[in-house]
């Protein structure tokens, strides 16, 4: 099977070399775990190999996000003007000033739940996108407002399924951050760790006093991976994972 | 009693042959456990022997679980072609491109609700396809999404009920898959535990920082059978279960 | 107090001898812990003794339930023959092939909500064969999906002292089986437990990576009692206690 | 303060001579703790003294109860002849054979909720049967059941307050046996413990492998008491407690 | 800042001289743990020094109370008599012998909800009695029923918010006693415990089978204070804090 | 990127010299932590530095908070008449002495629930006060109360990204308190953590049967940062951290 390179140092050794091509895969981290981080450090990789790149903000302003990635030294501006990566601001409610209750309101006259509106409008954008840009590589940061919109699990269930599947069919190799609810390691798990083809766990533990940053591949589907729990540090050039090393 | 072997390297072994024939087993497991695997080791064996199989997803698609199992080097299609393996897609919603509204909408034209619908329906699926086919080995893979839809716990009892007697009724040999909602090893027992005849346990188990990746044969009526936690790893091959050791 | 010996090889010395005639006792078990086990294991041994044993199952079928049981090579249909052990199949759901909307149309029509109709009925039933039969020893194999039906707890107490009182009236010594929802030892208890004369614990226990299983006498009105918990294994013959012996 | 002796064995040393004379004590305890030994060898002591009892069961038929104490020997019946225990069978629902749907459209006729209507009517018949019997010693067997009635917290308090004082304004000294919801130390903390002068738990604990019964007193308003957490056993003789030991 | 000396032996140590003077504390503890004697042995201290203490009592009656304080030889009829110590019986359900439908009748005439009337009237009623008595020091022992009426968070802190300010405009010094709900150090906090000035918690620890009663200043705002876990025990005269011990 | 120093002790050093300028920091503590203390702390270095701060309350009475900053010798009335703090007063319900029925009808006229309300003109407020007095720094103490208005997860979501937005539009550098809902070190995740640009957190930790407060930056978005937990204390000068230490 075909990879997809992450370029996050360390990390492709885990997996042997990429992410299986074409894939969905999701990374699942708690606050400070370096989610946006992993995300556009993928990103970044495929604009050096001239695979464009599409990151999806759905809480953060883009303007916010640049200026963080400023202190690993990357230019997104510049980036973005060369057409290498794409930005789509999916936070209307951010860019726009309005209301709480003004958004209600404009929810109500369309006559439909904010769920269904955003999921579906969010897939035929992102559908068109591709096809007019030739994007390869996708990033959707963070999912979990869509999914908490979906009370019942079953709907929930149909509603990640249905996302992953348009991921899929686009025939890119994405990337879907998601916020993992607990720091514990025997956690209960989350349904779309079920329906993902890939899980990588950005695990932030308390161990004898000490914080340990750990990242696990929990689940790749398609291809042989590590399967162990490996330290991880965010340091100057992004994530940098010791692939060799024990957690302790 | 008769046996129907799975195939699965050392595993046989503690069943003390395989699983008892006629018999519906319950496999569960938490993400990345290799359930998928499991199932399709199960049926590829019966293949072997010329036993064909009948396998249900009801989560991801066809051609999604066929690339998946290429990286063990085993070539669906190729039996499917061969009538040896038949695929089931219970996944409508996937297959078409359906909103989550339209199909809402035509569950209320059909005057059902989903649960129903889908459990009834399938029941008789496979049951037409069994007679028709001369299929010795199911698998459905997972059952979870329509255990979800039934909230009431008397009402999802006898759901699952009705489900394992209609595969039981079929007199082949079934395994269904089931998602472990969490990682701990005292855990709460699910509803179709208590109501399937065998159940094997994959656990991922973290302990000291290693993952262990563990097979436990909780219960497996009207045979002896091993009762112990015994290490596995996910290989080349598919599952390999190393029967005589300790998970630690 | 006089006694009604269980059978089960190393049990009857933790009680003292046996049950505590005429009582009910409640044997509460994980997946796979062999409560049906116990409870046929105990009707076998008053049938040698010439008492007769209803043995009342209401999830699984009697057929499902005769053929687990060959492999202790325990002739279920033999004596059912000879009338020293009677089967009472509550499970219309299962028998019949009808339908969830079905069945529940038909309860619709009795105007009668589902639990009432059934825990009533089963008592008139019992009470029935009883007299006409000449029993002496009842298992009812498990309880649980009716209590489960009972969603506030008040009247969960009540139905279920309605049914315990059913069974003492018949002056048999009863057992009934009950699912534990959890596997760890500091759990919290369950109703019935609280209610019934007699509790039987049948834990499996993870201790250092090891599954053990350990019955326990929590609780048996009338009667001194060891209180420690005890392995037992399920063997060849059934359950076996080691009375003597420490878990760990 | 006077003091009421409880016959207990080695208890009252804990009290420092018995309970405070003319308070509610609340005992609670897990499933085969010994709540209903406790509550009964309470009132055997005051019949030794010429002190009347009342003894108020709530679950548990007198006839079931009084033949579960014969294995130790004390026969309730004589004393119940000879005046110097009362019972007081508060258990409609069992004496009758009445069903469940029977009772409830009677408390629908009598046009209140079923708890106003048991708790009032229990404290009527409480106060009636002390003025015209000079009873001394009061337990109820157990509490349990009415206290769940109440669903909501505030209620639950209010209504539990109002139990309490009316077996103050008695001037016996009672005590009210309760369900403990689990085994855990750490636990929290039942509504009815905050407002009882007095609480004893008996706790059921698993240590490594063993099982502990320890008895301890929570609290003892308006006396010098023990803390410790103390073994008992439950013997041929009924409780007894050993108050200078330690449980490991 | 001025301070309020407790009285309590070898707590106002921990505290660097008392409460700070004005302000209002939580005195939080699980059931047994001492809260109300902890309240009346501040306001004898403070009748002592010829500040006049108002004691209110929301769940126990003002008779009870005094009876539990006899056995630490407080008389507080005396001190009342000499108007030193006011009590303020806040428990009307109590005093009359009204029932509970009765009560909820009586409320519904009123046209108000039973919190907003409580807390208001309580409120009303400490204002008029400090100004008319030249009150110092107050106790509210407990607060919880009144705070669990309010089920939605955010309406519970804004009542326990009005109420803690409306004690502070009094310009006395009071403590307000509520119920621990768990005997984890762990535990989640309660709602009080933030919007309150000073917390002092009485925990319960059970430690290799130990009964540990220890104290803590988990805040005390506007000076500084020990923060540590230091034992206690309830003696003959009352509360009796160790100031420099360990608790293990 | 432009740091912001907090001026904390030891605490710049963890950050790498302060907060980075224009973002939004959370500072999520238990009842004790310090969280005012930490804010207050912030704003005086500020005005030091001739950065004018905006302190805003939403629970305590800005006079309550003054009172308390006199035990860490920090004159905040002066600050304020001195025009370098400026004290915004949102806790209507505490000044007004209106009562909870009153404040309820007001909103009702209004026909605005609460959260909307004061979410909006909260924001409206803060951007007004910032541009007529030129602030550079704002502390928000706490923010839980407004938070814990939204009960459905994604509706929270908005408010709190609608907040935080609302404050990085100021340019000012801003902290926002909130409660730490747990004491526990592996604790679920609250939200406003996921959605905030960087995390501080003040633990409170028993270990050994000592208590330790610990910070930690959870979370810096755009900054290099210390992730470990250090030791701090609430001394004579307010916080203090040791940042080369170790907690245990």
């Amino acid at each position: 099977m075909q990879r997809t390179e992450t370029g996050i140092k360390g990390f492709d050794e885990l997996l042997g070399g990429g992410f299986p091509k074409g894939k969905c895969v999701l990374v699942i981290g708690g606050p400070g775990s370096g989610k946006t981080i992993f995300a556009m450090q993928y990103l970044l990789h495929g604009a050096r190999k001239e695979e464009r790149g599409l990151y999806i903000t759905l809480d953060e302003r883009p303007d916010q996000m640049k200026s963080h990635m400023t202190s690993f030294g990357w230019d997104i501006d510049k980036l973005e003007s060369e057409g290498k990566i794409l930005l789509l601001d999916a936070t209307p409610l951010r860019r726009s000033k309005r209301s709480l209750s003004e958004v209600e309101s404009y929810e109500h006259e369309l006559g439909v739940s904010l769920p269904e509106l955003t999921l579906q409008s969010l897939i035929r954008t992102v559908h068109k996108i591709v096809d007019e840009e030739g994007i390869q590589r996708i990033a959707v940061d963070p999912i979990t407002s869509m999914i908490l919109r979906y009370h019942e699990l079953p709907k929930r269930r149909r509603a990640v399924l249905l996302f992953f599947d348009a991921l899929i069919d686009t025939e890119c190799t994405s990337i879907v951050t998601s916020e993992l609810r607990t720091g514990v390691l025997d956690r209960g798990f989350a349904v779309e760790e079920f329906l993902s083809q890939g899980v990588i766990l950005l695990h932030t533990l308390v161990h004898e006093g000490n914080v340990i940053k750990a990242i696990q591949i929990e689940k790749m589907r398609g291809i042989q991976h590590d399967t162990q729990l490996r330290p991880y540090r965010i340091g100057k050039d992004g994530i940098e994972v010791f692939p060799k090393d024990r957690i302790f």
